[in-house]
């Protein structure tokens, strides 16, 4: 099977990450090519992870003709541009989340990507990816839970990283576009149900600076679905403990719980503590595997010319309740929504 | 010491656990009657727990002088008014949950009870009680988790008393008023707060007679507090793994959980299924010890001529949130709250 | 049903914790006597628990024509004796482990009990009542697990009670006769086979003192049953956990484990320790159940004239078995045992 | 850094797992050349992975220029003649364990290693290498639990592959040296002592076949390190739940469990059969991370010109205790152990 060559756009914290898997990591992948506007940092990953081409333009990059795909692990409101240049480049594409945080902006992409139906398109909700959450959704399917009832789903940063979070806060678009869209995405994922109704709430609770952003430092959303299903979620930016992700489905016939005690291994502790296990550190080390097993599955999608599970319309999705429940949020407000 | 002679009023599956506990469990405490509309039950109970006296009538065994105080574990619409009798016959007065479905009611038993202050008068929210609930309190009052965020409170029945629930229901009062009370309970105790804004939420996911009923098989609400805390409440009627109570409450330094995996006892099984731990059976089971320190608090208070930390009026604000709920629910709609 | 009228000597620790539970917590049992050379706690504890009659030395209470039985919760050295005084006054009797710990003085106490066929005598092996021990025993007889392979008990001692056990140290009969013998008796009742081979080893991990008693501060023995059924015990003195006794057996269908994370309550506490459950702190807490259990089965075995489970052999078996593993340690050998 | 071109040799399930490790997962390193007996094997592989050479014959593969290293996945008859020929061809090798059953083979292969000075030579203990074993190592070694007491580690196959269990059986040298090498190793690693004493016991529980063997389907073996440090090992051939490893190291100041509950994800089930964990289905599957890290750090030993931990010396020592624990066993016998 030849290789493909993928180009990365992005060498940010989960933009480095993704240069190293596919350098290394991804069986059928070569990282042929990466672009940053940091130039000692672009210099330096090449030597390191030794790419053959460095760019600091996007577009340069894309024109090189020995790439067969690109990654994008840009800001998000670069997304859209970047994902035409490189379609219209003839690159398959796989983008990091939220498509786009804003509405219009997505449905631009839907159209590029369906004027290049004989290119992959992938967005990175990486969690569907991850091992627990894929044989979640087998069981699911399977029928092992009956119907779905409620979907829980909490992310929580660590309290370990408030200060790199408080810097990007201004740019994040807040913590419903920021957080909650992984959460958005297993609720559409596990329900195959849209929303009817949502009410989004919140509060600063430690960190007054966000309300400066009309912003909260925890919030809660609550959402009904069209077919009656239930689903909370919960989006903290500090958590004591670390980098806590979890999600539970409960059906009429059974539950599932995936990281209700998070932790990155196997090791228990007795200590004057108690029994204790210890939590991801960060995003980073929790999702490793999953963000190893989605670039595999972008790959072998190109190879055996097959759709991904994970499509511009999910984006687009996702980024509109998302908003819809930042609306509510700000108004204080239950509203109800439209796909 | 003297010993607290008690007449107990109502011998269903709770009122014969109660009578059981008070005969032989509580210390300082004497079951001297019980009253039943079921006169043989009465005659069976009075036997196999040797109880002096055994009545139809509850004003009846109230005026018997030997009692120091009555334990009313009968329909919640007889509750007020119980409540009454009881306490102008110079009884102390333990009374189980919801103190009445009915708001005016909740108000009349208010002024009883403000007529008799010298008398005792506990409700009967077990949770509090409970060991694991006691140890959060404590760690919460002792500023362990910083700051309350979110509580997130769970209720659920398990499948194998369906028919029984299905045979209640009718006389329930509904999934909010029956079984999310002690939820609400809960939040206030452990927030210190009230709510501000609230909206309800549920379906017939398996069992579809409950449309007739305006009432669900499963509900979920959220609760906006006046603080900005958060709470998120699920009450479900047939749980494949049992009778499940869980909370939780995320702090700003720290999170707390009681019953998240609520095993009955510290044995594991491994087997073809993996390793599992078995969950309650039923309620009875899950608050067995608490249903003992309740009473247990409840003798003491009277022999200490102290108040008992569940008053009458949060009963009524209970009851009142409860109501709220399920209007919430009706409606489908976020609704107001005003204390 | 007639109240059982019963004596209890010692009110050390456990003592104290046996005469609460006879007064307050089994029913059926009336706490009608009291026994202790420590005459002030004597009347203290006669004055606390209401206790009708109070005495120093043991055989006038048996003399006392009210008692139905004795709790025997006194030194060991004392069992044997105290045993013979007790059935000779025509009263059924409990003695707390181990029988004693010579084994001629074992023999004997056979004998006596031999000679008064028509009373109950029971040992204080308070596992067995232990709910989730009881739970094991019964899957295993119930075939779920198939046939026994391996047992291994665990019993530690938390670090916060060290002093108390280094000063009990010299009159303790060293780690196998004081602590292992609970092991012991669980890995007869459950593997239902004798020792045929056993080794014991140890060391002074952090307390030298130990040496001075040919004793260890930590202890593992492996035991051969006859059946080819085996046995790991480890015995600790001083765990930072806390109290921790855990028993796994494991058998050819499926594993049981008893405690293997022994939290005192449904509470998981996530900090910077990560997801930590608090452990027991005591032997008096983690078996406050059990030790009630096993009263109420003394009280109904003797109101249904029948014998218990746990019985004077059983006693001896123990006794005999923990010194031989006592003797393996001592010699540093490997030695058969014989019934 | 330069690639380091590997010639793997042996296509059995450890070796293609090895294998496609080095093809797509392994950073660093390039499967340049295959051996196998099995030529339909060999080209399916060959063919899979893209493999440029491949050999029916290992003394032919060793002589291929362009190979930097070798890694040996073949039987353990085999071991010693093969890191023979490969480090006398100039390879670097990496040996699957164990070194050799036999002593004086072992001790051939030091003299063989000791020769090639300049040659990695690594041995395949990969549990040292699993990310959980690892964190426990580095607590270890910073104190954080005292002095070590006690090592417990299990090694169970699952029932699910006991049909391949029972073919292996008489080559597989019985299940001291099969199995327990790998928690003989961690004992060593852990505990940094060497045996004093041990004792192995064991039984048919189930399958009567393995007594032809001199065997058993279940062992246990104590052992008394010289530094008083004890161990206790128990190895199984068909457990219900799965690939069961797990090691426990009791400190003076704290306890250490990895892979207590040993689940091979994040998820837990909660149905009829209660809180569900499932358990990794084979050793491939508990293994996959380790197996990648100990072929990146061979990698990366290479290079970066420095010895690997695990050392031939190692894999001597490992072979002796493990045959002296058989010896115990057949002999029904503790038998002291010399260096």
């Amino acid at each position: 099977m030849k290789k493909i060559k993928i180009g990365s756009a992005g060498l940010g914290r989960l933009g480095y990450e993704h240069a190293c898997n596919l350098a290394t990591r991804v069986p059928g992948a070569e990282l042929t090519a990466i672009t940053d506007i940091d130039e000692s940092k672009l210099k330096q990953v090449k030597s390191e992870l030794n790419v053959p081409y460095a760019y600091t333009d996007f577009k340069e990059m894309c024109a090189n003709p020995e790439l067969d795909a690109i990654a994008i692990v840009t800001p998000s409101a670069l997304h859209t541009e970047q994902i035409e240049i490189a379609l219209n480049a003839g690159k398959h594409v796989f983008c990091e989340k939220p498509l786009d945080t804003n509405i219009e902006h997505c449905k631009k992409a839907e159209k590029v990507v369906e004027a290049h139906k004989d290119k992959i398109f992938m967005l990175g909700f990486m969690r569907r990816y991850d091992y627990s959450y894929r044989k979640a959704k087998e069981k699911i399917e399977n029928g092992d839970i009956g119907r779905v009832i409620l979907v829980r789903s909490y992310t929580q940063d660590p309290i370990t990283t408030i200060e790199g979070t408080l810097a990007f806060a201004p740019h994040s678009g807040g913590q419903f576009l920021d957080m909650c869209v992984h959460d958005i995405d297993l609720c559409r994922w596990f329900t195959g149900s849209e929303p009817k109704n949502m009410w989004g709430i919140g509060g600063c609770f430690e960190f007054e600076q966000y309300r400066q952003w009309n912003d909260a430092d925890n919030v809660g959303c609550m959402i009904q679905f069209e077919d009656e299903t239930m689903a909370f979620m919960f989006a903290g930016r500090a958590a004591a403990h670390g980098c806590n992700v979890e999600t539970e489905i409960i059906g009429t016939r059974g539950t599932l719980r995936i990281g209700s005690v998070g932790t990155d291994s196997l090791l228990e502790v007795m200590s004057e503590h108690g029994v204790c296990r210890e939590c991801y550190p960060d995003f980073v080390a929790r999702w490793h595997n999953a963000y190893i097993a989605e670039m595999e599955e972008f790959v072998k999608c190109i190879q055996e010319n097959r759709k991904p599970n994970v499509t511009v319309y999910d984006g687009t999705a996702v980024s509109k309740i998302a908003n819809r429940c930042k609306e509510s949020f700000e108004k204080g407000q239950m509203l109800p929504y439209e796909k």
